[in-house]
């Protein structure tokens, strides 16, 4: 076994960073963990915004009510539906882009930086308000932003593993689900209640 | 740096399997893997059906034209409606369920083990046809099925990395975009056909 699992379980969403510029190094290596994600027909159907400039990187914040963050760097993960899948299958471009997108995340925690992922699509109005601040044509949709920088902040690395969640050969257990009655004192509430 | 931007660079889509089985260790390690990733305000809308049952598997290969693979192990990985993100921000189920499944196929390159990522949703067809074999209630869609087991194929490491993908502070380069002409030979083509 090697250490992915502890790092899968170390990435947590950082939101608190300090000033230290994230290295030209480390954008190139977060870039590379992107590219290499799957994509279905190995389209690969996105496009990357980095954003490192201060400036900016406050039009954006301004622009992301719940993504004012002060990390040293934004990469804006985009959808080209240019080169995405064709009608029935547009939306695989969400998957592929959400691949590369946690691709960055676990790159970033392996290299000791913080990182969290804020949505935007499918949110119109934040896709519109990214949409313009980084000058994307009509046919790019930014899918999120991940926001990458030296933490300022710890959180211990965790699982949410959940049992329940867990299913064997099919969803359902073949046993009938038996519902608990919502009203708990017999049948006394619907008598006189004639439902026929 | 630790070797988490290797394994990234390792997780190729395998698609022929030895026979042995994935043992029930490396099961709840996957698991543990896709429920450590984010989501959209820590929703975690996932449920996952593990199929390990031979019948059930080549019922399940049956089903998808393009995910016949042997594999010993199939992950359906699912996103439960009820507990998705309200109505604007419904599909961000899809970058939860998506970054999980990347943890999956992480994590099995991380343990020696091969992983192809089969696409389900929004293909409709697949969707049922997956959602009535493994008893899917109506508010639980598949998003897509992880096919994992013991490689019997290698393939070399690889970033698909790509210049052209990368945008600095805004996606269009402040240069006004200057396109060929289609025409290579001047004006000759429009003489004649005025267009006014």
């Amino acid at each position: 076994m090697s250490d992915i699992l502890e790092i899968i379980k170390r990435r947590r969403s950082i939101r608190k960073f300090t000033a230290e510029p994230v290295s030209q190094e480390q954008i190139q290596a977060l870039l590379e963990a992107a590219m290499a994600a799957p994509s279905a027909s190995n389209r690969r159907p996105w496009e990357f915004v980095v954003i490192n400039d201060e400036k900016r990187l406050e039009a954006l914040r301004a622009r992301l009510p719940f993504g004012r963050y002060n990390a040293p760097l934004a990469i804006v993960v985009c959808g080209d539906m240019r080169r995405a899948y064709p009608a029935p299958g547009r939306d695989f471009w969400i998957c592929d882009c959400s691949a590369a997108m946690q691709n960055i995340l676990l790159a970033a925690t392996g290299m000791g930086l913080g990182s969290v992922w804020v949505g935007i699509y499918p949110i119109g109005l934040l896709v519109r308000a990214v949409s313009s601040l980084v000058n994307l044509p009509e046919h790019v949709i930014p899918l999120g932003v991940a926001y990458v920088g030296h933490p300022a902040e710890t959180k211990p690395p965790r699982t949410q593993y959940d049992a329940s969640r867990v299913h064997w050969q099919e969803f359902a257990p073949r046993a009938p689900r038996r519902r608990k009655p919502w009203w708990p004192f017999g049948k006394g509430r619907s008598k006189g209640e004639g439902t026929a």
